[in-house]
């Protein structure tokens, strides 16, 4: 078997160590160039590319602000034309390259690598998002969830120092992902973790996803778009809320809320204190230790989303007198996503890897 | 290791099978009285006490109103003492009991035995529940959550066909459980699932819980009492918001509902929208498609419940274009929890028996 992954350039000799009786030992270690994996994050405020190599260690990135409102065929064209381009400046070749794995919001059929949403707009419902980009690039694309994979990034960044935990993840909206000993839950169809569609107000009126009073609706970056709007002294941001790049206004306001601006300030934390209830809803759930906050959007505003939410989840959390339940942020910036989308992919390819070993 | 089981009473002969080339093959089978294990539910409204044998089979049942007020060490002795008359009228030799599993609500020190709740009252906080009737009983005593234990009870009846599914309980409060491939979700300390303290309702007042705004101060049986007694036309069913035996005024508003009371049914309507709407946040974080709705009170007023939870669910969970979720009814009545809490001390105790069978 050793000969077999040796063959197929997967490990490499590394020495020889100390004879445990008989001849010395052949020590051996994966060979990072064996293989390559892309992960995509994919959605209309951002996309990030990524390289890995065969340790799961970034080669290569890019970034570009997103497919905005484009129409399915164009916009995967685009995403299609960016990955060749990081393939081809990274100077990897194809062969090497596993594949790509392709993350971005749900619902999705993530077997048939179908979406069942309809937004941003309703030409992606039902659209076979990664078999058509499988097609564009001549390579495997496997479909997954962005919170799901950021969580796995994280991991895989060595963020968390446990393999168990949950992740909170906002770019253009809000969801969530939960490890379980190193591996992500899926549930019936991984379709779980969606903090961001859980009622927090039973009187609240409908969301986009057929549910009521969802928490997306009062802390996501388009609800804070509209309560600044609604705010006179933030006029001086220019927000629009029909602008379809939620990210870069929620951005102007979290660069306010840093710099001292009170009322942006007041924002900020209004949404962090709503994103904590549904981080305590989550804990009463799943009950896990450790929560890590992580996406473009967290990003932004990490240390008042951090200390708020951990203040709730602190105060307010079912099984508080049980365990501490710590919040921590990410260590990746925006990249978690793409990273565990391009992990997971690696995960896919590579099964034949997961050997029992004695001992 | 046959011969093993055989000399502990564990496995019988059950005659011989063809042979397939050698000598006929011995047919073995679960001896069902080699073994039994007691299930005790136990709160403040109800305890019921089942025992069950090796098989899981329930061979004995006797139930009582509930330890009310009572301080820890006077219930304690009343189930002890129920316990030991349950063994007695069944005739079962007591070194075949293998002890006790005890199930009540959370939060809960699983692993010492200890609850971490001052419900009924603050005695109870960290008082040694499990230990403590251990030292009464001689015998072994395990402590679980009521909610997981019915879960697990209906798995054990067959009433839910699969082995991952999801449980909403309703007994004095409200709780939940998950099965994944048979196995209970644990999480970090077994205090997961709790869904009758998820906040649906950001502006909601304090919970006994420590949360804001729960589902159980909208939608449980005392909550329920109080909406009745605010109720003029329901007067008649002369409830007392300060009785703690909640159970007995729920079912009197059960009772009514299902005999046509226009008021009681928009009430208990009214429960199971609240109630639509939690599990609607289990299924969008924990995703699954199946929801058995169990405990005594749900078994009360069941058709009720689940007709509007399934019609919540099916209309609002994040994931109902991937796949539809199902909602049934307990198929045990009260008894779910309690059969769980046996059966859960028989999986305890005869882990030896969790062997690696080839093949």
């Amino acid at each position: 078997m050793v000969r077999e992954l040796m063959d197929h350039g997967l490990v490499v000799e590394a020495g020889r160590g100390a004879s445990t009786g008989g001849k010395p030992r052949t020590l051996l270690r994966l060979n990072p160039g064996g293989r390559y994996a892309v992960g995509v994050l994919f959605e209309r405020n951002l996309c990030v590319v990524v390289m890995v190599d065969l340790t799961g260690r970034q080669v290569a990135r890019t970034s570009f602000p997103g497919t905005s409102l484009l129409p399915p065929e164009e916009a995967l064209s685009q995403v299609a034309a960016r990955v060749e381009d990081l393939i081809g400046a990274a100077g990897v070749e194809r062969d090497k390259v596993l594949g790509v794995g392709l993350v971005t919001y749900g619902p999705q059929d993530r077997q048939a690598g179908v979406l069942l949403t309809h937004q941003p707009t309703a030409d992606w419902y039902e659209y076979p998002v990664a078999p058509r980009l499988s097609e564009l690039l001549g390579l495997p694309v496997l479909l997954d969830n962005d919170a799901a994979a950021a969580a796995i990034g994280e991991y895989w960044l060595g963020a968390t120092r446990s393999n168990t935990f949950a992740c909170v993840y906002m770019a253009s909206g809000i969801g969530g992902g939960v490890v379980l000993d190193g591996e992500v839950y899926r549930g019936a169809s991984s379709n779980g973790v969606e903090i961001g569609h859980v009622t927090v107000d039973l009187d609240g009126g409908p969301c986009d996803c057929g549910n009521y009073g969802c928490l997306a609706n009062y802390a996501d970056p388009h609800a804070m778009i509209k309560q600044a709007v609604a705010t006179p002294s933030l006029g001086r941001l220019r927000l629009d809320p029909a602008d379809p790049d939620v990210m870069t206004g929620f951005g102007r306001i979290a660069s306010a809320a840093g710099a001292g601006d009170p009322a942006a300030r007041a924002l900020v934390e209004r949404s962090a204190r709503h994103l904590g209830t549904a981080a305590v809803t989550m804990m009463s759930l799943f009950d896990l230790d450790l929560i890590v906050l992580a996406g473009p959007s967290l990003a932004a505003a990490g240390p008042i989303y951090q200390s708020v939410v951990e203040e709730e989840v602190r105060r307010r959390t079912f099984a508080r007198r049980a365990h501490p339940v710590r919040v921590v942020t990410s260590v990746s910036g925006s990249d978690a996503a793409a990273i565990g989308g391009a992990v997971l992919m690696l995960q896919s390819e590579l099964t034949f890897l997961d050997l029992d070993v004695p001992g």
